[in-house]
């Protein structure tokens, strides 16, 4: 099974604070453009891989979609997705994405956000995100950048005479576990290559329609200047994919 | 006019050297795998940006090309070039790429080796490309990836405690020019991100179909210990897409 960090107390007591948590969508910046990259949700059958507090299954609710199904590993994340909702037509899950097997050609959008940096056999569950959507549906994900992940570990180093920062990427070709701290210790990554995350799409019958490496505007850089990281090297990969 | 590196004596001197001016296509280590993207090349009218010597423009002759258009900025080069050929069915021609026009629906594929990163006005000559393939037509492509590019002064740096060795990259999204020294000071590139290569082709009526971010394999890194920085960082990125 996989790592389940979103059930152990301290780190959910401070997952929960995020602004993407507290103020769902639109308190997570790659949200616009992520949008921009989904197609017409009404009577759409949409699959939200790890759903977690259910924002996005609610969204395609409220677009008019058919039917949601959220999946997710985590019982409070569901437990609290559960509780913002009492609709029908919303189905939330607990499964573990590493072994899912999903029903052919039954959704028309699947939906991931910031889930497949976790998981060891992301092959296996593109393969089965394709087999499940009909032809001409969509795949729209985020994960985090491999730019993001590719340290061994992570570290922005600042250069004493001149004060430049720079992101210190010392193998990004070694494919594998990233263990990081965030909230608690031993978080468990998995870093892919961009190659690699383009070309499980290309191999599993994808068309590539969406690639955006999430950059803050010039306005969004004023109103949170500790964005400007994000020039130096990106943290979130938005991807859009056709179902061919 | 664009920088025209190739025709000073003292680049041009050390430059022929090269493993891949002395040994052609196959001194390259990311050939195989930029060959394994090109279509059948029987029958093909064939267009080469940035032929310098023309390797390429002879291989493609070579593997029954009807007619190839080889265009190169440097009159050295072309010289060259034309001493190792009286094929007259390659026709080399001096052209700048920053503005060069191609006729409609022309070439049933379009090849270029490490040139795009000089170019500005990339975004105009991949239009201009797009228009010239015919149907089907293929696109293929290296350039220097965009992690290679993106430092403002490339440093690979080596920690003292752990030998660890880390790439420095401080300004990813910051496209545009980086100054080298390559055999001379003051050589000019563009950086350009991992999107906007993507976008261009994605904007221009191309499909997405071959991504390969070079690495050599455990065997070539035996015969070639010096590569190993390549696991680092990948100095190469090779990609195909098809014409709609």
């Amino acid at each position: 099974m996989s790592q389940n960090i979103y059930d152990q107390g301290e780190f959910f007591e401070n997952y929960i604070k995020l602004d993407r948590q507290t103020k769902g969508l639109d308190g997570a910046p790659e949200w616009r453009q992520l949008r921009a990259m989904l197609p017409e949700l009404k009577e759409a059958q949409v699959l939200d891989l790890g759903c977690g507090f259910g924002w996005f299954s609610r969204f395609a609710r409220s677009e008019g979609a058919a039917y949601v199904r959220g999946i997710d590993l985590s019982a409070k994340m569901l437990d609290n997705a559960r509780s913002m909702t009492s609709d029908d037509a919303i189905a939330y899950e607990k499964a573990d994405l590493e072994n899912l097997t999903l029903p052919e050609m039954q959704y028309d959008v699947v939906f991931s956000s910031l889930t497949f940096h976790y998981l060891v056999s992301l092959p296996r569950l593109v393969a089965e995100t394709s087999k499940s959507l009909k032809r001409g549906g969509r795949l729209v994900f985020s994960c985090e950048h491999p730019l993001f992940t590719a340290p061994t570990t992570p570290n922005l180093v600042v250069d004493q005479d001149t004060g430049r920062k720079a992101w210190q990427i010392d193998a990004y070709q070694r494919e594998g576990i990233r263990t990081r701290t965030w909230f608690v210790g031993g978080v468990q990554k998995q870093h892919r290559t961009v190659g690699t995350y383009i070309n499980l799409l290309l191999g599993s019958g994808f068309r590539l329609t969406d690639y955006v490496e999430w950059c803050p505007s010039e306005e969004e850089l004023v109103k949170n200047p500790g964005w400007e990281v994000e020039l130096i090297r990106p943290t979130f990969l938005l991807i859009g994919a056709t179902k061919d």
